[in-house]
C-alpha cells in the first residue's frame, strides 16, 4: 500500500492539511504518516499534535527541531536541525510520497530532506507572493518537490515558470476553503461557543470582526496601528468581536491598544482569544466585515463572500477577490471602507482560492500519480 | 569597509572560487572571508583549506559538517548540519555579501544559512542543467540567491525564468575559464611536472588525454564503459596520459579496466593520479583529443579550442560548444570519432563557457551593489 | 450597450465559436456582432456563413479575402487582404471587443488589424503547440490579444509564459466541449441522420468510427497511411464507419484507399462523408473507438470518454487524456491498439478540454470585463 | 551563394541596419537582397532609399505600401499591404533568410509574409519595452521570427520567455552602436557640417544639445512641455543646439515653442532641422549633456557616456545606463537636473546596448546558422 507521510510543523499549517489528511485517511489505498515536529510539539503554541491525535490521526514521529529565543539565526539553525532529522525518519518511515505546506522557514529543511532522500516531494501554495524572505523560501521549496498544488490559478502559473513542468502542476484551490465550505454549511456559533470577554455581543444582530496581527518589520508602530483599526470601529456604531493577536513580535503593542479600549467609557467590543479553525469559520461566516490583516480575508472570505478590509502590509501581493477593500492605516479611511463596506452586504462566492475540494483533489493525485522520479502527471 | 564571505565547501569549487578571490582580494574596498567547511576539509579530499592557505588567502572559520558514511540519509544530515553551523558563523562574520557556487547539496544548506540572517547572496553556476537531484538543488539555490552569475547565456535565460529579475543577472562566464586563459599562455608542462606512471610518454608531439569518471547510477557498467573508451583510444595511434577517476561509487570499475589494459603487451598508456587545476590546463591546451566525460571537456576545452569526446550521460544537458562531439559507451563509435577529431584538430576558442574575465568582473558587482535587499542591480 | 464583434474565418472555428455566440446572444448587456469571412464565405467550403444566419444570427459584415490557388504565397496575401479590410469593418461596426478563435493564418490579419484599432482583442485557443508554422501563428496572436480563454491549464501556463499577465488569462475550457457535452445527453442518432453509403450499419450495436485526414506535409503518403488504418479496422471484426477525408493536399489518396476497400469482398465499411458538429457528436459518443487523426478525437473524445486510437504524427503535441491511444501507421500495431481499447470499454469524463461551460463563462468575461487598455482583469 | 534579404521600411531603421548590411555586403559567403518598402520610398520622410543606393547598396525590389492619411485604420491597411505585397517579392527573390528591425507596425506585415513563406527569420531589437501597442507588435514578431539579435541581455531574457529557444538568441547590442564607436573616434563636426540657424554656436566650447519629439498621446501637450525644457536649457547658461522635432502629431506645439524662443531677448540657441545619423553622433560624443526623450539618448549616449536628461514617458521603460537622469515636464528639475549633469561631466562607456559590433556578430549568425526549420542554433 502506497504510504503517504505528511510533514505538520505549526498549528496554522494543520487547519490547512488537516482536509487533505481527511482525504487520505478516508482512502483504502493509502497509509497515512503523520510526522509532527518544530513548534506542532510546543505548549506555547497550543501543541497542536495532540489535536491531531485526539481527531484520531495517527503520529508516526514527533520531531523537535525549535531552538530558544527567535533570532534570525535560530531560524537557519531550526531548518538545519529539522532536516537533519528528518532524513532519518523518512529512512525510518520509507514513505512513497512526502507532503509539505506553504513556506514557513523550516519547511525548506523538510523539503531537502525529502529531495535529498529522492522521494517524491508533494507541495501546497507554492507560487504565491507576500514580499519579504518567504517568497524565497516558498520558491526554493517549489524548485526542490515534484509535485505542485498552487491555490489559485495566478500561482499555478508562477510555479510554472519555476519549473515548466505544467503536467507535474493542479491548481487545486487552498484546503483552508474546504473548511470554510463546511462551516458555510453548519449552524451559527453559539454565544458559549464564542466564549470571550468584554461588553456581551448578540450573534443574532449584525456585528463586526476585528483581527489584526503585528507586522514583524513595522513591530514599533503596531500599539498606533492597532488604535486607528479600534478606532475606525468604534465609530462604526457596529458590535464587534476583537481578537487578541498571535505571538509575534509587536503583539504586546496590539493587545495594549485593545486593552485602553476596554477602559474608555461606551466603548462595545467583545474580545476573544482564539477559536479553533472550523468554529472561527463558522463565526465569520455571519460577519458584516472583517477588519484587519488576516489571511482569512483573503482566502476564506473570498469564498464566503465575506466583505473585507485589508489594511496595511501585511497581505501585500497576494490575489485577492472583489469582497477586498484595502485601507493603509488611518482610522478615518478605515472608517469610510467600512461604511461602504456594510452598506455593500455580503458579496457572491469567489472560486479564486478554492471551491472546496482541494483535500479530496490532492489526496486523488497523490495515491495515482505514478512513482518513479521521471514520468508522472497530475493528470488523469 | 564592505566584507565578502566566500563559502568553499570542496576541492572542485575551490578551482572555481580562487579567480574571484584573487580579485577581491586585489581590491581596496572589500574585506574577504573564506569559510571553508564540508569535504574542504577532509584528508581523504586532499584538504583543500591548507592549498588555500598556503595560497595566502586568510581562513576566517572552518566548519566540519560532512558525516562518516556515505548514503541518502547523510547528505540531508550535512546540508542541515552546514546550515545550522554558518548560522552562527555568519551571525560571528557579519558579513555584507555571502557568494556561494554550484550545486552541491551542502551549498543550499549555505544558502539558506545566509538567507535566513538576510544577508545578500551571490550564486555563481546557476541555470545550468545536468540532470539528476543536481537541478533541483541548483534551481533552489537560485530561488534563495539575490545575485546571480551564471556562466553561459542559456543558464542565464535560465535563471531569468526562475527569477524574473533580470538587473540582478550578469552573465559573466565562468571562472574556470579565468584559469583556463591564464593556462593557455604559459609554458607546457613538463615531464616533471606531469609526473605519472606506465609507458614514458613525450610532451612534445601529439598525444591525447583520457579522463573518464564513473556514472553514480550506473556504477556496475563503469569497467565495461572505460574498457571500450581505452580500447578506442588504443586503436587511434595516438599516445594516451590516462587519468585515474575520483572517488565516486564505479571509481573501482574504472580503476580496474585501467589496471587491465596496463598488463596487456604493446599497451601505450602514461597513467597520472591527479594535477593541480592550473597545471592540468597547462596539460590540456597541447592535448590533441580530450576523451571521457570530464566536464573539463565542456566547460574549459571549449575556450581553449581542444578537440573532445564526451562519452555517456555525465555531462548530458550542458551546453556545448562545437569542439564536442558525443558518443555512446561503443568503442567503434568512440574510435571513429577520435580519428575525426584528431584529423579536424584544434577549434577556434569559443566563448560559450566565458572570456577569462569572471573573476574580475564577479568581484566588480560584489564590490559595487547597493546593500539592502530591495534596490539594487548588478548592471553599471 | 457593449458591442461584442466574433470574427469567424472558416467553417471548423464557427463550431467552436458557436456556443459562445449563443451565450452572448442570451444576454441583455451585450450587441453581438458577426463577421463572417475568408473561407467561411465560399461555397466549395459550405459556406457556413449561411448556417449561423440560418441558425438565427446577424451578420454584420461579410470579407472575401481568399485568393483563388492555394499555395504559401496565397495564405500571405490572404492575412494582409484580411487586416487590410477589417480594418474598415471595425471602424464601421466601433465594436469594443473583438474574439477570434485559434491558428489559422487569416486569423492574425484579424488579430492585427483590432490591436492597430486599439480594440480589445480577446483569443481562445492560445497556448497549445501542435508543431509547424501554426505554433508560430498562435503565439503571435497571442501576443497581440489583451485576453485569453486557453482551454486547458497547460495551454494557459504557455499564454502565461508569453504573456507574464496572468490576470488577463482565464481558463475556460474549450467551447467544443459545450457541444459535447450537449449531445452526451440527447437521443443516439438515427440511420437516417447518419445517411452515407457501403455496407448497412446497426448503430445499436457496438460500431468503430474511422477519421483520418491527411497530413499535409506527408501528402504522398496519405493513401498508404489510410490503407493500413483501414486493414486494422477490418481486422478488428468491428463495423465501421469511415467518414471521407477533407479537402487538404493528400485528400485524393486517402480517397482512394477507401474505394480500394469498397470494391474488396466481405468488407464491413459504412462510408459518409460528413456530418453537422452537433449531431457528429450526438453519433460519437456511442461508438466503441475512434480510430484516425482527428482533433475530435483528443478534444471532444475525451471529455465523452470514447476510447480512441491517435495514428502519426497530426496530433502530435497536443495534450491528451488517458482515453488517447497513439500508434505509428503500421496496421500490425493498429490493430493490437484496437484491440486493447475494445476491450477496455468507454473511459471516465477528463476535465482536460474542459467541463461543457466554456461559451457562458467567456460571454461572461466580455460582457463585464473593463474596457481600456491597461487595467483590467478577466477575473471577478 | 546563401541569399540574406533585409526589410527597410523607414528611415530610422536604416541607421541600424546599415552596419548590418555592411558587413553581409563584406562577406563572400552572402548575396544581399535589400527590400525598400513603406515610408523608405517617401519623398516627404526623405526617401531614404535614395540614400542606400547612394550608399553603392543594391535595391532588389521597391515595395509601395503606405496610404495617404495617418489613422489607425490605415496602419493596419498598410501592414496588410505590405503582407500582401512582400509574399510575392518573397517568391521572386526567394531568399534563405529575411531580417527585420524593430516593432514599426507595417514590419509585422513583412515577419508574416516571411513566416507564412516557411522561410528563415531574423529579428533585430525584439524583447524591450517601451509601453504602448508597439509591446505587442513586437513580441508579435518575436513569436513569429526563427532567430533573434537582441540589444541588451535584459530583452534577451525577454525573448527567451517568449520563445523558450535560448539557442536561437544572441545578444549582440544594438547596431545603432556600431555606428556610435565609429562615430567616436572621428574628427569634431564642423560649423559648416552643422548648418542650421539662430545664434551662432562655438563647437570647440561646451554646449548643450536638446531633441525632444512629441508624445502622440499628449499631442495638446507638445508645446508647454517643450517650452518647460527650453526654459530650462536657457537658465542653464550653456550654449545649446535645439534640433526640430520630427513629424509626428504634436510636433507644431514643439516647433511653436521653439519659435517662441527664437523671438525672445538674448536667447542663445542654435536650431538644426536634421543631421544624417553618422554626423549626429559624431555631433553627439562632444556635447556636455543631451537633454529632451529622443531614443539616442537611451542608446547611443550610453556607449558614448554622454550625460543626459531623459524627459517624461516617451523612453519609459526602456533599459537605461548611469548616465542618464529621469525628470518629468517640469522646468524647474530639468534645469537642476542639468545642473547636475554638467558638473559630473562624461560617464565611462556602458556596454549596455552593445559593444560596437553587433553589424559583423548578425552578419556571421546569417552566413552560418544551419538552413531548415528545426535544427539550427546561432551559437557556433
Amino acid at each position: 500500500m502506497r504510504k503517504v507521510c505528511v510533514v505538520v510543523t505549526a498549528r496554522p499549517s494543520w487547519a490547512k492539511l488537516e482536509p487533505v489528511c481527511r482525504a487520505l485517511q478516508a482512502r483504502a489505498d493509502v497509509e497515512l504518516q503523520i510526522v509532527a515536529c518544530a513548534s506542532a510539539l510546543l505548549e506555547r503554541y497550543g501543541r497542536v499534535v495532540d489535536v491531531i491525535a485526539a481527531q484520531g490521526y495517527p503520529i508516526a514521529e514527533q520531531v523537535y527541531s525549535v531552538y530558544e529565543g527567535a533570532t534570525l539565526e535560530t531560524s537557519a539553525r531550526e531548518t538545519g536541525a529539522l532536516c537533519t532529522a528528518l532524513a532519518g525518519t523518512f529512512a525510518r518511515l520509507r514513505p512513497d510520497v512526502v507532503l509539505v505546506m506553504a513556506d514557513r522557514h523550516e519547511v525548506l529543511g523538510a523539503a531537502q530532506a525529502a529531495a535529498y532522500s529522492h522521494l517524491l516531494l508533494a507541495h501546497c501554495q507554492g507560487g504565491e507572493r507576500s514580499g519579504s524572505v518567504d517568497d524565497k523560501v516558498r520558491d526554493s521549496i517549489t524548485a526542490l518537490a515534484d509535485l505542485h498544488f498552487p491555490c489559485t490559478e495566478g500561482a499555478g502559473f508562477r510555479v510554472y515558470s519555476l519549473t515548466g513542468a505544467w503536467d507535474r502542476i493542479q491548481v487545486t484551490g487552498c484546503p483552508s476553503i474546504d473548511v470554510a465550505r463546511e462551516a458555510h454549511g453548519e449552524p451559527p456559533v453559539t454565544a458559549e461557543e464564542l466564549g470571550g470577554a468584554g461588553v456581551p455581543i448578540d450573534l443574532s444582530r449584525p456585528f463586526g470582526v476585528v483581527l489584526q496581527h503585528p507586522v514583524t518589520s513595522e513591530a514599533d508602530e503596531a500599539e498606533a496601528q492597532m488604535g486607528a483599526t479600534l478606532h475606525a470601529a468604534d465609530e462604526s456604531g457596529l458590535p464587534c468581536v476583537v481578537f487578541w493577536p498571535g505571538q509575534d513580535a509587536g503583539a504586546e503593542g496590539v493587545s495594549k491598544a485593545i486593552r485602553v479600549c476596554q477602559t474608555q467609557p461606551g466603548e462595545r467590543f467583545h474580545t476573544v482569544r482564539n477559536l479553533p479553525p472550523h468554529r472561527f469559520l463558522r463565526f465569520l461566516t455571519h460577519a458584516s466585515v472583517l477588519v484587519g490583516n488576516s489571511s482569512a480575508g483573503i482566502r476564506e472570505s473570498s469564498y464566503l463572500g465575506v466583505p473585507v478590509i485589508d489594511i496595511g502590509s501585511r497581505q501585500q501581493g497576494r490575489e485577492r477577490a472583489s469582497n477586498v477593500v484595502w485601507c493603509p492605516h488611518d482610522a478615518g479611511r478605515i472608517a469610510a471602507a467600512m461604511a461602504r463596506q456594510i452598506a455593500h452586504g455580503r458579496y457572491p462566492s469567489s472560486p479564486l482560492y478554492g471551491t472546496g475540494d482541494a483535500g479530496p483533489k490532492i489526496a486523488e493525485v497523490l495515491a495515482h500519480v505514478r512513482l518513479g522520479v521521471d514520468s508522472r502527471s497530475v493528470r488523469v
